[in-house]
């Protein structure tokens, strides 16, 4: 048998611990400190706190819309199957909806990436939602032109996607939206699915 | 309308030749960094190609294997849900056990995580598999517990489990491993589902 613990909850324990006490938590509201300490733990790397840029209302404004029953909008399968549902408040909708047969039309006709195009079948569901995107730039683009063509505005927008083309560019007009959008970014190329998946299990619940 | 590349072939083209051109991929072998271009892909960083470990044959293994029909056993539903199942090349199982309802008895008899207890129920596909852990130090530490004591050799594992507690350790006991396991590392904190699920990707097809 090799040395390890395998007690879950002791583990849990301990790994908090450390990234409470390697991370420079200080800069963050209290609220969002617990969800930072999540994100953190989704990617191992303690200095992503650094890159966190904020609304100041996001985390209480996304909780509340939990709790009223919102669903969770996300741009990625990997997003959808992060999100723990017994976390969640009330049995919220979790809805991906990328691998919707519409969806490679849709992309065709309006030119532009299939994880954009299924934001169209988000269109009864954005207003009041809580937005997770972990995946692709465009699709947090293509959130940013809805909102503004008035489809409605989400209760916060977890902007989170990853990469090399458009993620530094999409979280930033995100975070300089001036359609009032509550948001939470991590600024730069880093981010994705876990870490978004984390966020929300955090905003979800309290509970560590 | 916000200015961005819409065109989604145009955004991996791009994205790629960014990171072949700020990533040091001279240290792998070449089927290694197409592999390593895809996990760097999945996570935003050009630098974690630096703890990228390996043995000689795991990306010819496991693609021989995949090519075979050999399932691939995920420690987590991310991991799952991130294999892109068109690019398999024989409509492979992609096998998670992890909500299965027996596992938090075995968890509880064993005295371990359910990440750890889910790999009981792999030991009738464990031989020849090719193995994703991207989550869990625990299941990284049992599986080798599993097949010093016998339970079958997969073809190849990737152990790429994120996090403080037993992550780098446990990917340090794979590196180490004296039980002929061809594996596929990234050394230290970072890991997790996507970067794990991208490794798969890229070794299912050698198509960008």
């Amino acid at each position: 048998m090799i040395d390890y613990i395998r007690d879950g909850a002791e583990i849990y324990r301990q790994s908090f611990a450390t990234i409470r006490a390697e991370s420079d938590l200080s800069r963050l509201p209290a609220d969002l400190s617990q969800v930072a300490v999540r994100m953190v733990h989704a990617c191992g790397m303690v200095d992503l706190v650094a890159d966190i840029a904020w609304s100041p209302n996001v985390v209480a404004d996304a909780r509340a819309a939990l709790r009223a029953g919102a669903p969770i909008l996300c741009d990625a399968a990997m997003v959808a199957s992060g999100v723990t549902r017994r976390r969640l408040p009330a049995d919220n909708p979790v809805v991906c909806t990328l691998s919707d047969p519409r969806v490679p039309g849709l992309a065709a006709e309006l030119g532009t990436t299939r994880s954009a195009a299924a934001l169209e079948l988000w269109r009864d569901q954005l207003d009041g939602a809580v937005v997770a995107i972990g995946n692709a730039p465009t699709a947090l683009f293509r959130l940013l032109e809805m909102v503004a063509e008035g489809a409605g505005r989400p209760a916060a927008v977890l902007g989170i996607p990853v990469g090399f083309i458009g993620a530094a560019e999409s979280k930033q007009a995100l975070a300089d939206n001036d359609l009032g959008l509550e948001y939470l970014v991590v600024r730069g190329r880093r981010g994705g699915s876990a870490i978004t998946a984390a966020a929300i299990n955090a905003i979800a619940s309290e509970e560590e």
